[in-house]
């Protein structure tokens, strides 16, 4: 694990010093997977019961076991998966729009993230947050790929919205917004906010948020795109897989504080899928999130 | 850990049920200590390095610590918490005003709160979430004591508020805002809405984001008293206490998003009793919030 941590940190640093940092990810995750590879059993953990069922694995180390991982959705292949990453980073540049490459850019995806987020749970589990903050440099580094000309920040300044300063501030007060990423363009009319959550359970409510108080300063000027890789969680009792969903949440927080574009996951909840929260909000798979904000940041 | 676990289920079952249980809860508390001065070691940890500097203790069983017990506030002695306890009750069922009052009852509700909780970091440290429903319970059976004649429930409807159902529910679809507590009174102009989280970090959002709902939906109705312990984190490496403090968050939420009446903690972090935040929102004892709810619920 001291190669994975050393090789997590340096790209981390990178990207918060605005240094290239992609290649440094997905090395990180190809170690990884050779980590759990030789290290452990990845084996048939459980079904969600869905409609259909859906077949979740694990990887399993002296006794301690993973989150879940999506069968389906899992290249445990190294050399497969270089295959398809090798295509998506094809697509990402060029297009990335047809059904069956964007299940193929969430296969690789999924299991960029799932990789790193497995090691963590079998010989790290007190990093909990490692694995949200590789998540979201992931999908940073490819959004580079995908819009190179674009401009990349995570603070959002208030205080020009406000017009004046507000007597209740002293003189050195900064007023922003800190956010996971935002991605604008020149002389763009829209910017795009990507709350990146690998689940969201409550903290959802953080995404609809930030939209609100954007909203309130800016109006129409932001639109966000919530980023997510699923809602699972293990029930090892029954051997099974539950996917934790708040329908009812999402719909009021959409109608009463503010309204997310879409939301984006690599394994999508089925109830997300239902049509009465579609009213509210679509639900896509998550590389659908490539062309949405290219297609708002530079939209006419 | 049984006998607790047995008595925590059915103080929980009973508040859920609507039958009076503040005396289970109580009862709950005073077994938590006995194990805790049976089966541990409470012993002094470190300071947080304030001004002045704070003393914290924690409790210890086979290597295991628990969460940091502010020294001053933690009364471990049985007979000293049953005297105190006696005067707190008969304080909230007549007036609890008297800055002394206010600090004894501080004390007595901390130590209730704390030796569950640290019953359940030694011994059941999986139950992650059940500490924060002891404080929401042992909370609204104090509430009850002092708002005999106050309606208490947990469920806003927002479908009233909204005039005619909203086109894009069916026919069955309920709008509700489900909150940790609200206290109304018969014929009352405004009603308190009441948040009850241990330690809040980034869940502070939901507090405001449910007030500013409610704005949306009733102006002028409801109110948000938020009521905590502490921003404690124990620092093992250093052996000393961090106080975790946001207070440019709460003030970006508290003027873009919806606005709290009030904080309440046992342990004030100390960050939060600056001038410069005290312009956004009160920061006060914890007691404090039973007068300030009464005076909500039955202003004229």
């Amino acid at each position: 694990m001291d190669e994975i941590q050393k090789q997590f940190k340096l790209a981390a640093h990178k990207y918060n010093h605005a240094i290239e940092h992609y290649l440094e990810c997905y090395n990180l995750a190809l170690l990884c997977l050779e980590k759990i590879r030789s290290n452990s059993n990845l084996r048939y953990f459980g079904k969600f019961s869905g409609s259909p069922g859906v077949d979740y694995l694990v990887v399993e180390n002296a006794g301690v076991i993973s989150r879940p991982i999506r069968k389906d959705l899992f290249v445990s292949d190294i050399a497969e998966l270089e295959k398809e990453h090798k295509l998506l980073i094809s697509r990402l540049q060029n297009n990335l729009t047809k059904p069956e490459d964007l299940a193929a850019a969430n296969r690789v995806i999924y299991s960029l993230v799932m990789s790193f987020a497995c090691c963590i749970d079998l010989w790290k589990r007190t990093s909990r947050k490692t694995p949200g903050t590789f998540f979201e440099i992931v999908m940073a580094g490819m959004f580079k790929l995908a819009l190179p000309e674009a401009k990349f920040f995570k603070h959002i300044n208030l205080e020009s919205a406000l017009g004046e300063r507000h007597e209740r501030d002293g003189p050195d007060e900064k007023i922003f917004l800190s956010t996971d990423l935002v991605i604008g363009a020149e002389n763009a009319n829209r910017a795009a906010v990507i709350p990146l959550k690998i689940t969201t359970r409550e903290r959802i409510v953080q995404a609809y948020a930030h939209q609100r108080i954007l909203d309130s300063s800016y109006p129409d000027k932001y639109e966000s795109f919530l980023a997510c890789i699923s809602e699972t969680q293990l029930d090892t009792k029954t051997t099974s897989v539950n996917q934790i969903c708040v329908p009812g949440t999402i719909k009021l927080y959409q109608r009463f504080l503010g309204e997310l574009s879409a939301l984006y996951y690599a394994d999508i909840p089925q109830r997300y899928l239902a049509p009465d929260l579609a009213r509210y909000v679509p639900v896509k798979l998550l590389p659908h999130i490539f062309e949405d904000v290219k297609n708002t940041i530079y939209a006419p």
